[in-house]
């Protein structure tokens, strides 16, 4: 049975999504996809050349809507000084990190198999956010909490220097009894280095 | 054909090792490495009950020697000031990783997965490597390198906000063009949240 509505993006990626939760990401082929949107695989490969980029692309859509857009609303709308907002959109990350990797564990686990494979897609995604935090230093710059940096260079370090608590690879550390405790030390650490 | 000399476990580690890289870790069991040592599979489980067990002595000597060694060394054996200690100290580690993870693929990989399951025999390792480094900072005070602080947390906080240059699961981004760059500005950081 063929389908004669045209295929949005967002039609395609609802679909693939449905699948991949459903079969996992290992199991699920674009013929699968196909099926559930009742259109040839022809059709829905002239959009996704291939598993991965399915993958990849029900991925980006996931960060976006799960990761960068809270973050976002924290780096531009927030009534506190820079100290302030820098930990709560890094709490923010750690915690919605976390909370998929337990409530979302298909997701999650796909997310985090991407992320070694579609280095370009998590670089811009990466680059997302060192941008929100480099905003908020600027900030703190500006209001005489922050030293003079350089506001991007900074933001990348601090995002570099916090990856244990929000990269996935590190997912089954943050099951530890002593996870809060750490990154508070690696916190004050880095406030250290920033702060006036 | 039986084999009548007392295994010692350094013995049975040296064969361990053999038939690990030579089968790799999936591969290898216990009855494996019973038939390099002619010995029956009942002695050898004496030793070590599983093929996990195996595989977690096996890296935990390889880490012994290749990693924690050489680091100690240069925490207790150093010509210069703490800043210049501390450096080389963890651009050993990171070098040291990055260098195995390509030229001792074998072992690399199965540390990295042993990472995953055997927790407590690396979170001694990591202690090690964590007390290694309060001593340096313990010398840095002194000297009034540092600023006052408690060495064992700080030790924890800079080992843990380098995991992206020397956590195995991250393997992967070592091969990135930018990555030197990425630790430089990690480690000024640092230093900034730590020196007088």
């Amino acid at each position: 049975m063929s389908n004669d509505l045209p295929l949005s993006k967002e039609n395609i990626l609802d679909a693939a999504e449905q699948v991949l939760r459903r079969f996992g990401p290992d199991k699920t082929s674009v013929v699968d996809v196909a099926k559930v949107l009742k259109v040839s695989h022809g059709t829905l490969y002239r959009h996704f050349s291939s598993k991965s980029a399915l993958r990849e692309a029900v991925t980006e859509r996931w960060l976006q809507y799960n990761i960068s857009e809270p973050l976002k609303n924290i780096s531009e709308h927030f009534d506190g000084n820079a100290k302030e907002q820098l930990r709560l959109w890094m709490d923010t990350l750690i915690r919605s990190k976390r909370t998929y990797a337990v409530d979302d564990a298909e997701m999650f686990a796909m997310y985090a198999a991407v992320t070694l494979e579609a280095v370009d897609m998590i670089t811009l995604h990466v680059d997302q956010l060192i941008g929100q935090i480099a905003g908020i230093i600027e900030k703190g710059i500006q209001s005489k909490e922050y030293r003079v940096v350089e506001p991007v260079v900074t933001a990348r370090a601090i995002f570099n220097a916090t990856s244990r608590y929000h990269h996935p690879a590190h997912a089954i550390e943050w099951q530890s009894a002593t996870i809060d405790q750490d990154f508070a030390s690696v916190w004050d650490l880095i406030l250290s280095g920033i702060c006036l």
